[in-house]
């Protein structure tokens, strides 16, 4: 017999009973909020097609590269998991939920097995928990329900109270999904985000074609340094048009640039013609970061930045199956430094909103909360990727707030391709929230009439403000 | 109606029911001790000319960059706060108050929230949080009772009970205030610390002109490597005659060097050329360090070093405001290397005292536990600047006391030129001790019996003896 | 009259009742599991000899750097603890012990007072704390109880339910001691693992001739880089016949290299002749990571790095005294570029099993627990060192389980010399893990028979299965 599952109602609250009923009247204001969803990683088509998904693992277990690094770290094969490598012998989709139930305890202590059991237990109603004898009943339960109305994309978007929620798209996308759901009437509901990475970063194998391909779709001359500027405002104008209120920016690292633009216009020459060395493809980079800073403040497009992955850090890996298959691996990431040439020129402009992530959390409390606790240009966004967690979130406010405090922090991401997990993340990180704000209250830092305000702010107010959502 | 403020008795103190008794326990030991505050900024001649201060907003708000830099993260301009660019456009002192009032939910979550209650509360007996509401009554307050004898600054330290304050000057100061606090038998009380960074600093404009000026009060040849060293060793005899007990260094680096005299003069030399290149200039800073060093074997001066601040960050605002405008940012800070050529020489020796302090918290475990639970010569300051908070104290013993004890800190510094604060730095910085030893005990990790030791050797008796105090 | 002295059943659980209560739970499971010590530095002579100790202070202080680090960095010279420069002068074992005792205090909040406390009480019986008065007590009851048979080394492993204890040999060792136990039905229980630091770093003074020894040792041109590495097989070779496991390398960095045969040749040349500089000597030291992985895939030997610490870091302490005088200093350390030549080579072996330690705890959730949550032949070992302690292993397990789980890691490391506190060190991190799974069953995080599963993995067979042994 599988053993029971169910979601406790004070899960993650402390455990002293005092604090805990400061929590559980917070949590009982923030529980009902819609949920703002300002950057993530969900495909449009979903929601354009309105289209039933179709089994379990090809949506759930798929596409996550938390869940299949773990395996991957246990011995477990890729193909095992229903990922091909192109070559043949891939686990049918129930066999490959099998081998992840067999799993299921490698994830104990997890954000992954949090939002896992929520999933089940909450969208789906399983009442025990994934393992080897349970895992044909999970895969049954959840592959009829997909089969429903009830459970195809916009209805879970009403039914999971997402008022908004935003994708992420290169500088070349048609946006073809987000022209669908604007005739369609969501528009107001699911927006698009401009990243340019594909055609602003040379160590992309396909840069010169992209930046050609940018000529093409804008008219200007994509060689001149004047005329890639334009045709990437053209972008930006094109992608603002269609609802985008933010771009967003994946660096291997933080550093910013202010050359002239005929030093930008030599390295954008050598970057075009593959001979940049590592340095010029950097420098080139860091220039771009503060060229988007420069038309953040003409249209107003919010910049994200999340700086210091390094990106499929194995090579065999890379070279068999390609990019996000768990390989990515953060690295040291200095901002002092690096945002001084950007922050020099804009960094007290009133119009700039720029939100910094980061993956190195000693870069919290040294760089991080006393830049975002200046400057009125910089916000601190939540924590990212591995640290989207229990730990990680505490860690957060524990290193940030008391430098920089509540309001130069920027609410919630889930930042997630992962649909049907969005609540569950969203429900973590409010209650959270409440627990770090019911100890303050608990040991006297804060009264709790400014706590049940805050508790809001965090969970909703401060992401539709920062993102500039209407 | 503006929510009522008060002070909890047992603000700060664990939450559970055993621990929270027994940091009772140790507070009560521990909240009758005088204050010894060996390191600040406060401004001697408060204490020396006993003038009453004039109100709420030059007395509280516009000297604490803690305040202003987190109201200017927000995008209030600093004119509103009553800071001056010179060119005009400043609040007067009422309106800059409520301005500060109407935004002090800002600092929620954060230390200065908790210092400014504490001194609203105590200090002035006011009744009512600040808001947009209650402003100008506690404007008018606040300065209704600074215009009577009992806030008198010498009546402050001893309502306050401080037993000795230490303040901090350049190698060029004349020391005049602590002339004439002698003269009034207020010597003992009011120290002066030994900062010679304007005349070893050869990044500062005017260090050239100071290290003249250097010459002119020793009548010794400044520009030779020797007349240099005597020059200071000068200052400082003049400093130990006037009180002081210490140095402090506020290099952008810890490191030291350990150069030949011949070297040295090379390297005097280009500095005061102004031709010196930038790691030249960090060497000199380096070699003078060591040399510092060498003297408070002499001389018995406790060596302070607070290296790893990137100051005056931003740009514009430096250009426009000056320097100390709350734009000081932390850097990554190296200690194993960067101390080697100084603690290679001088590490070993029982004469020296060098307390060391850092903005970097990925130090604490990793170097300057290890490094001051071994050399003789070495002690931790307590946590520094962003890191005199809540959670920043609790890092400091977590980080720091499994590895180096307790007896390789050295009590609490304030820090601070906020003279009215430092009732309530000091009670945090207690009370967060209590939470910590009442935790030990509570977890069986020390006997109470030791703890209640301990408690005073925190608060009192490490300062007094770490600083040199008798 | 000495304070007394008593191990509270409770000790270092949470202080919460419904946390505190699954902790105990939790650890009525774990206290029974027998001990296995995977990796440590107790001396295999004690074992194969059977002599009793003689004496408090050679057994229990002498030895223990952790012990004269701290005396010694508040000016106690280390011939008061009866550590001999050579040049006469030094304290008799019973005058070091009283000093010792007298300073006992310093220890307080430290590991090694819980070590020490546990000691004292749980292998002694004394029942009053050490200090000045007790000194003699102390010093007397451990030195009679050690001229019994029941304190002899085999007897004591008996009493302290040790299974299996792993020492640490160079790879010209002769394992005579271990030879020894296995003609005496030892072999099993305690084993040798290769640490061939002294033939493969050319830092040391003495590799040139240590490389010619391995010549002589087996037979191989070990100038030639062929005959070098045949030679190296050869030693894995032998002490895999006696028992050997895994294999050890105690690098100042993490740098792995992947160079050409000739490459290494070259590299092997410079160093034999002493004429390598620094970076050649790194790039050694590097490939020879790399050559003991592609080993380890062939002979099965588990690779354990403890990179990052900055050996003997004080010159005049060096000069005196020699190696392991406490002055051993952490630095930061990178992983993530550092590693990536091996693993683009070995990475995805599921042969190879890596266990990988660090200093630098910033290393923990920013590049370690990526790293060993994505590639199979990395695990992530125990808090090291410094960080075996209360807060050091919460820290780890917070830092790092939520990105690559409890399956990653490896069990519990005591890496001691001191025997005596073996079985303290384990009770504390069994006690530590029952800690942090009872909190995460309190918040609802995990159920308590997963964490009852779970605290079987940590205190036993996850060092068994890590370490290969049977």
């Amino acid at each position: 017999m599988s053993a029971p599952l169910s979601l406790h109602p004070d899960r993650f609250f402390p455990t002293d009973e005092g604090s805990r009923n400061i929590a559980r009247r917070l949590f009982a204001l923030a529980a009902p909020l819609p949920i703002v969803s300002p950057h993530g990683h969900t495909d449009p088509a979903w929601f354009a097609d309105n289209h039933c998904f179709s089994d379990a693992t090809s949506l759930i277990l798929t596409p996550d590269h938390y869940l299949f690094r773990m395996l991957y770290s246990q011995g477990i094969k890729l193909g095992a998991l229903g990922i091909s490598d192109g070559s043949g012998e891939v686990a049918t989709a129930r066999n490959a939920w099998r081998c992840f139930a067999t799993n299921y305890h490698l994830f104990r202590g997890t954000p992954s097995r949090i939002w896992l059991d929520h999933l089940f237990a909450e969208v789906f109603g399983l009442q025990v928990r994934l393992d080897a004898q349970s895992a044909d009943h999970h895969f049954d339960t959840i592959g009829d329900a997909l089969r429903t109305d009830a459970f195809r994309p916009r209805a879970l978007l009403d039914r999971f109270n997402i008022e908004c929620i935003v994708t992420t798209e290169g500088a070349l996308d048609d946006l073809l999904h987000h022209k669908t759901l604007r005739a369609a009437g969501w528009g107001q509901r699911v927006l698009p985000t401009f990243r340019p990475d594909d055609v602003v970063d040379p160590d992309r194998a396909e840069f010169a074609n992209n930046v050609a391909q940018l000529a093409t779709l804008t008219g200007e001359t994509t060689s001149r340094w004047s005329g890639y500027l334009n045709a990437l405002r053209a972008r930006r104008d094109f992608f603002r048009a269609h609802g985008a209120t933010a771009t967003d920016h994946g660096h291997p690292t933080a550093r910013t640039a202010n050359l002239s633009p005929r030093e930008s216009q030599q390295l954008l020459d050598v970057c075009l013609r593959g001979t940049a060395s590592p340095d010029e493809r950097e420098m080139f980079r860091a220039q771009l970061l503060t060229e988007m800073a420069r038309m953040s403040i003409d249209d107003g497009l919010v910049m994200q930045i999340h700086p210091g992955s390094q990106r499929n850090h194995n090579l065999q890996l890379f070279a068999r199956y390609g990019r996000d298959k768990g390989a990515d691996i953060p690295a040291p990431t200095n901002y002092v430094q690096a945002l001084k040439p950007l922050l020099d020129t804009f960094g007290n402009e009133p119009k700039l909103q720029i939100i910094l992530f980061t993956l190195d959390e000693s870069t919290y409390s040294r760089e991080l909360a006393p830049l975002a606790g200046h400057y009125p240009a910089l916000k601190l966004g939540p924590p990212w990727w591995f640290h989207d967690s229990v730990e990680g979130m505490l860690r957060f406010r524990r290193q940030t707030t008391e430098t920089m405090g509540f309001y130069n922090a920027v609410g919630f991401n889930d930042d997630t391709r992962a649909l049907l997990s969005i609540p569950a993340r969203h429900d973590l990180a409010r209650r959270i929230d409440c627990a770090y704000l019911a100890e303050l209250v608990a040991t006297h830092r804060l009264a709790e009439d400014e706590a049940a305000e805050l508790i809001v702010d965090l969970s909703y107010s401060l992401a539709k403000k920062a993102y500039r959502l209407s």
